[in-house]
């Protein structure tokens, strides 16, 4: 909101009025507001929520230690959601479509997660919200990011249009080899190939060109599908303090680098992403949800005086999920989120592979001492605040390893 | 040293061996080769060094949990910088002046460590190196990067030198307000202050024209007191598993963006810092350096499997002292190193009221429980790995406004 009022202050000559329209400095100003928000109102809100619930009724894995966190308040998603929407309703141009659809998927994961964690905490059912609801949920969300990003006119990308020698000659420029045009198209960048971008229309096109036209059918499906698992990983992620909150905050800092860089008609040309126009703005949003991460994680580190529930942990997965899509690099998300990966492939696995010797032998047989993976260390015998680091460090080295993508084409 | 190897191979066409002149790539394999470097070698340079010694003899401080650390090895600065040496080796420029003080900066304080923590783990002398012998280092060092940055033609900085109307008509363009000139000068930025820069031999300007040659004393005087102030701030701060290390991987994460931007003539100019030739290869070393502390916390976390003892952090504390002043923003490194500065305070006024108190009143009075400060919040009940990580997030607030620093000016 201050940006439409700067622009006025600007247009009439108030001297200072003009850093407004630097994205960094309303990034800075953003990542302040979001920490000072998550630690100054974080703690005022962390009592409210002692007051209101006797803290998450914590599942029984007989798991050392784990009665020491009975009574730490859940919830917290509240404190992270709300240290996102402020700055970013301050600081972002909010006529901006990118930062209309984050703002979109933030509040509406958050109320969501919060119904979730309602039913459990106050009405003490532990299944919380049931799960086709979730799903009708992310599913939901999935159409309105998907249907917009394909129809709308505001999402563009820019492509390269190779023209021949003689057309260069009648555009008066002999070394040119290609012009530039914004299109609409659902196209995203493929890691480790130069120059290559991916249009998910191409994936109907085998049935001939009257298929085409239903493409946004494909691409509808993979943003759903993409939205859910990212989730959902978050969702499996936050189970030691400050594991999800620490691994969001480091994705978020690589996310803010890949759309200050494709959003930058400059280094975008010279990395060889696509460059996107106006996405830019979403560096601003990304400030605050590192901000807001960050600042969060000054409770919920170990020992945690509030868990973020699934108000938060579905909240800031799908935060990372719709922000990839925006900016086209959804398909770095399995490096990327690794962490949220691992985690959801290791349910998976455990259950599959219980069922399935379960019907074999008759006795269900386990790959880990406990899944998620997490609860496997700790019952290796792993400190909660050494797996909590180490996942840290492993997100960092992924991190470094999808940064390094842009490089190695 | 494959710099070398690869510019030859690229002389010969050899295809893929130009990634090496990037200074992003080289950086990416220094990052991840020191990541490597430290986990891997990490864990059997432990094994070998819980061998030599039974552990470091822990001062006893009558907190809880402290004899939990008996055993834990110590001298796991050898980690850090073999982590830091290697890819440096491999991957930087080692002609480039830069580099060559860094390295010198890295064996000179790990050397002086190493002999402290010798006399203290194998001499059982809890003095360790007598503390005239550790300060004798730090001023030799000092001189050396000083006199170096002073007096070699290989350390220049781009300064702009204003020009009239009727010069820049003789020079062919009438919009020119300024011509570039590479100078050997002892200055530096001033933070806050647009295009302000600061000549360190002004200082003695007030005594004469005469006085000016002598410019380099104060500048070697100034280098020793950032060099010793900051050392001793890292080993101060070295007192709670992971707590100095996580800290400076931030710092120097923070330091890697100022040398890059101040290496790059483009944005050196956008964000009004001095633009420094051949500096950028310093973010070569930098990469290193965080791979090397990020590496090192896999082990040195919470709870910790090595300390790092004098030989890593007089080591990280010098390193981040020369390479702010290389890239001449040791102006703002009481902002940067907040945390090394608040803990080197903390010593000090409890030291000195204890005195004062003492002198005064018959009885020494604290102002902390302990200090350093992080023993202070000990005693207060907050358990170790909490205090690690608010001083972490601290860490990140100080990054976030030290870079915020390069816009508002």
């Amino acid at each position: 909101m201050l940006f439409t009022l700067f622009e006025y202050l600007k247009s009439i000559n108030i001297p200072g009025a003009g850093m407004f329209q630097y994205i960094t400095f309303r990034s800075a100003m953003a990542v302040i507001f979001a920490l000072l928000i998550a630690t100054v109102f974080g703690k005022r809100m962390i009592r409210l929520l002692q007051r209101q619930q006797i803290g998450e009724v914590v599942r029984d894995l007989g798991l050392e230690g784990q009665y020491q966190k009975k009574g730490t308040p859940t919830m917290g998603g509240i404190i992270i959601i709300t240290s996102i929407l402020i700055p970013v309703l301050l600081f972002a141009r909010l006529s901006n479509i990118y930062i209309i659809l984050m703002l979109v998927t933030t509040v509406w994961l958050g109320v969501i997660g919060f119904l979730d964690d309602y039913i459990k905490v106050f009405r003490k059912n532990k299944e919380g919200l049931a799960g086709r609801f979730k799903i009708i949920g992310q599913v939901g969300l999935g159409l309105i990011i998907g249907l917009t990003l394909y129809f709308s006119n505001d999402v563009k990308v820019r492509v390269k249009i190779p023209i021949t020698q003689e057309q260069a000659v009648v555009l008066g420029n002999n070394e040119l080899q290609h012009v530039t045009e914004d299109v609409k198209a659902p196209m995203t960048n493929v890691p480790f190939f130069k120059n290559s971008q991916f249009n998910y229309s191409s994936l109907v096109g085998f049935l001939g060109e009257k298929a085409k036209k239903w493409g946004w059918v494909i691409f509808v499906l993979i943003t759903i599908f993409i939205i859910t698992a990212v989730s959902n990983g978050a969702n499996i992620t936050d189970g030691l303090d400050g594991l999800a909150t620490g691994v969001s905050s480091i994705t978020g800092i690589t996310l803010g680098i890949f759309a200050y860089l494709s959003g930058h008609v400059l280094y975008a040309d010279y990395l060889n992403v696509m460059y996107i126009p106006n996405s830019q703005e979403l560096v601003v949003f990304m400030s605050a949800f590192i901000g807001a991460c960050v600042g969060f994680l000054w409770y919920n580190s170990f020992p945690a005086q509030v868990f973020m529930g699934d108000t938060g942990s579905l909240t800031i997965g799908g935060i990372i999920a719709v922000f990839a899509i925006l900016i086209r690099i959804e398909l770095l998300i399995p490096i990327l989120c690794g962490v949220f990966l691992v985690e959801n492939i290791s349910v998976m696995m455990q259950v599959g592979y219980f069922k399935y010797t379960k019907k074999r032998f008759g006795t269900g047989r386990r790959i880990f001492r406990m899944a998620p993976l997490h609860h496997h260390y700790q019952l290796k015998g792993y400190t909660e605040s050494k797996i909590v680091v180490r996942f840290w460090i492993i997100s960092i080295i992924l991190a470094v390893l999808t940064i390094v993508t842009l490089k190695v084409r």
